[in-house]
């Protein structure tokens, strides 16, 4: 295990993706989101999608080199082509420019298409609540969950994020996927041989089963059943019917190098959290103290707060397969 | 076991809350929303709720006579305070501006507050996907669910509706709670004697009970667990933070007479179907044809349509208790 300083770790990524046919100005923007990630524990999103990014970059399968096009069709709603490069610079323009209109206008919209990964949905809806809006934003994925009833894996995990600004203190931040359990718990088990709790899963021909690699080839099962599986299919519509994003089933792996690129999609809802109704922040405490008053609650997003807090101060843990999977892209760009 | 037609239905409950300190407006728009719930086999919002309205608005926790009033404090956002009356009419007044606003704006919001009971939040985005734009609405409710890791109620069932255009035929109607189950289901369990089935509920030192009058002193699990608690924390914000309503925690009965008013929120926000890219229709149609192609599977609101037709083809089944409850009503303003 290696100890990186936050800044060691990012420009470590930065050059491991200026060295893989991404542009300079992304390479930062997405070294940027993954070390976000990584720094808040949610290694997932974080620097162990490094090779995979740079070798789907590599292949054209997203192009390193987009430069995303903001439009405005109409007075509240911006729409953003990603132009099949890398999400995270899209919803960077998105999100500079959604709060002053939300602020205007009360509310506003930013869909994002021809999209790719967007990593942990929590990160940016923070970043506008950090900006003075109060925002959900929902995205769709590679298909991982079959419509109620069914077998074949026609939803992502589609996961709704939540954030609101606080008057003391970091935003509130709420990140759920809408499987039972993130599909990256059943990807590690299976990569480590062990069995998955019955509920997760089921296998490809729609029957419950514990093993990862069985479960990797059925779907996942939706939170709350047949009612997950509903908000699942409300998240597409707004993300991808709406926005002109490929759906879910069309939607090729974020981790392969190979086919189409995923073409999915990202819509984020920006409020003014005052407009209606002066005091948004003594309500907004108000519930949370509510909350906070019973024993065993806990407020969402303060395990991450406490993880970023331990790797700014100490730094980022690193295993050392991951440094030397990122040092290779480097060294190989010399040969 | 009486069969009515769905006119002499309307013209029953109308007369119903005209005898009962509402006013004319107001007794319509009651009325309408109740019978539409009735004819849509929604009996929990429907029919049974006359009774205790109009005490209701007899001890005057909701003002029958209240006009609604609205507002559009910025472009994109109209506000409506239902002056502690019914919700339907303010929902009415709502639902009537939002399409307009919607299209031009591309997203618009609508918030409720001071508002009361809204029954299924279904119909009001079904009228809204009618009128062609895609809608989604969140409500709160008075205390039901606990936060998670808590023993006490402090969010309502905080429902989710949703519904979308499409090219041929009714729209698409989500609607759900964020409760495991509906409450009603507890609630008639408690008053037939019946068990409930583990899962549903905790007694109120937050242990499982299959004890209905148990659970009612309780909280409903909701759905999903935490990852359903975290979102009824979101509707909690987006229809009572926001809006300038009650939360929750602070909201009373919607059945019994007495106490301060619920006070309520509500919150709809409606996208133009086609603003950002065009094709809106045939996209969601693909979607839906390939749910449907999957064995097993039906789409959402389905079996809501089949009891609207057949109550448009036959007439409403109302329990002889229910029509001598509504007709006691009339006959006593008589005495």
């Amino acid at each position: 295990m290696a100890v990186l300083t936050i800044e060691e770790a990012r420009a470590l990524v930065v050059r491991a993706f200026a060295v893989s046919y991404v542009s300079p100005e992304n390479a930062v923007k997405v070294a940027d989101a993954l070390i976000a990630a990584q720094v808040d524990g949610q290694g997932g999103h974080g620097l162990s999608r490094v090779a995979s990014y740079a070798a789907q970059a590599a292949s054209g399968k997203v192009d390193g080199h987009a430069v995303p096009q903001i439009s405005r069709p109409t007075p509240s709603l911006l729409h953003v082509d990603a132009q099949y490069g890398f999400a995270f610079p899209a919803l960077s323009l998105l999100i500079n420019e959604l709060p002053e209109i939300a602020r205007k206008d009360g509310i506003a919209a930013g869909y994002v298409y021809r999209s790719h990964h967007c990593g942990q949905l929590g990160a940016h809806v923070e970043k506008l609540a950090t900006a003075g809006v109060v925002a959900l934003m929902v995205a769709n994925s590679p298909p991982a969950m079959a419509p109620w009833g069914g077998s074949t894996a026609l939803f992502g995990t589609n996961p709704i994020a939540f954030a609101a600004p606080r008057a003391d203190g970091p935003p509130l931040v709420i990140d759920l996927s809408l499987s039972r359990v993130a599909r990256g718990k059943v990807m590690a088990a299976a990569k480590s041989g062990e069995k998955i709790p019955e509920g997760w899963a089921l296998d490809a021909d729609g029957q419950p089963t514990t093993n990862a690699t069985d479960a990797l080839k059925g779907t996942m099962l939706p939170m709350g059943d047949a009612k997950g599986a509903a908000l699942a299919l409300i998240v597409e519509i707004l993300c991808a019917t709406l926005t002109g994003a490929n759906p879910s089933y069309q939607a090729t792996s974020f981790f392969e190098a190979e086919g189409a690129p995923p073409g999915v999609g990202q819509t984020i809802i920006a409020f003014s959290p005052d407009a209606a109704a002066p005091g948004f922040s003594e309500r907004l405490e108000g519930l949370l103290q509510t909350i906070m008053a019973q024993d065993g609650t806990r407020l969402p997003g303060v395990s991450r707060q406490q993880k970023r807090s331990a790797a700014v101060a100490h730094g980022i843990d690193l295993p050392d397969h991951l440094l030397a999977e990122i040092n290779d892209i480097i060294e190989s760009s010399n040969g």
